[in-house]
């Protein structure tokens, strides 16, 4: 493998006792999954643990070794069950910090409301020692970078401006592409059809996402490569399979 | 701790390279995690992991030991994809064979659509040996329940309807009550409440969840117990410890 070949990846970690009583739908997952696509690294793994300081250094030290780059959502904010800036100070060994410019940045935004920064809101300025910040539009606490980890908010909006404020700023490799093929068949008629092309096509990989809709059955067929010429010659193969076997299919998917 | 304090927990598994690319927006998780809440179970951990049978065939056996349920969602549909029940039959060391039963539902179901019961299709009468059947009244494929593993299906309706033939059927304790108290301040203003009156509930956990809605901040504040008394006694003073902060609150969330 070439270095222009190198896959990166990532590990995610959900923090949140709302999100495994089931109180919340993350939206994290997804959010964090199609921006990591754009910048060419591949989610590999996501681990969703309750607000525990011992559970969430656990999972931050078992992911930040195992892939290029580590998220985590959630638990950065001013209440007592924020813990994640303790939990990670703890998995990396290292004392918390009250970061000097995290504490200017909430100085100026609690100043241009009226308010005070009080000893709850300063606890969004602690960082484990040697992080630098990763800025908020949204809000005056910023996330956390620390070598490959990035700690951002739970708030899937501000997540959404802590990733915008990284994009483009991490190494990655080839995007993964993907096209897909629908039809309103059950994925059991073509199973082998799918086996064939996908065995056919190394550098490919198919997935199949059966649904049912109005009253009936049918799938999409994910085609998933990092190569845009493979993609291409392995959806024609498939829409050619599906059309000899009588299928009727709609590329871009149903 | 009594036998009757027990807390019984969960792990879930979730298998799909659509729910790492972002593709798929994951229900699964929330939807167990209320069915567990429900019987009485603590989902303590999610793991998310791509369709690669060595790290499903990690995962199972990391939860499976942790916890006293395990639960998996996705891949024993009829495609080259649907990979969990030959990871999990190597997880746990026992080879892969047609269940008898889950042939005959096959065949029946697809008899009765003037269907052939496919090579495709018989994959999903496959189990790890020794397993019994999770019945799923939406389609033919049954789940499949083995000592503390369970392994349903990726399609939410069609997990749904495997969660319901489990309702019941599972040993589980005190269900975690909630209750749940709303303001249109923001979190940090009453940071140092929440943390107190958590503090005087030994029994009680609070958690606090900010949004941002019609251009106004405000969080919900969740107390959690399995103790219907400690619950009732920590709400009342969370709420008479708002008040008296002159913070409005509304009894419920908002």
């Amino acid at each position: 493998m070439s270095a222009t070949d190198k896959v990166w990846t990532a590990g995610l970690v959900v923090i949140g006792d709302e999100i495994l009583s089931g109180r919340t739908h993350d939206k994290n997952i997804a959010q964090v999954a199609s921006w990591l696509q754009v910048q060419g690294i591949r989610l590999s793994e996501v681990r969703v643990v309750p607000d525990v300081e011992a559970r969430i250094a656990e999972a931050v030290n078992a992911l930040r070794e195992a892939y290029d780059y580590l998220f985590t959502t959630g638990g950065i904010g001013p209440t007592h069950d924020d813990i994640t800036v303790d939990a990670v100070a703890r998995a990396l060994c290292v004392p918390v910090v009250i970061h000097p410019e995290a504490r200017a940045m909430l100085e100026r935004y609690y100043a241009s409301r009226d308010m005070t920064l009080t000893e709850a809101r300063l606890r969004m300025a602690r960082v484990p020692e040697g992080a630098e910040l990763i800025p908020n539009r949204m809000s005056g606490a910023p996330g956390i970078k620390l070598g490959n980890l990035h700690l951002m908010a739970g708030v899937p909006h501000i997540t959404a401006g802590m990733l915008d404020a990284l994009t483009g700023t991490l190494e990655g490799g080839a995007p993964l592409l993907s096209e897909t093929v629908g039809c309103w068949t059950a994925e059991s008629e073509v199973a082998d059809i799918l086996r064939e092309v996908e065995k056919a096509h190394e550098n490919c990989q198919i997935g199949s996402y059966p649904f049912f809709r109005d009253g009936k059955v049918g799938a999409n067929f994910v085609v998933r490569s990092t190569a845009a010429d493979d993609l291409a010659s392995c959806i024609d193969t498939l829409c050619e399979a599906l059309g000899e076997a009588g299928v009727d299919f709609t590329p871009g998917g149903i």
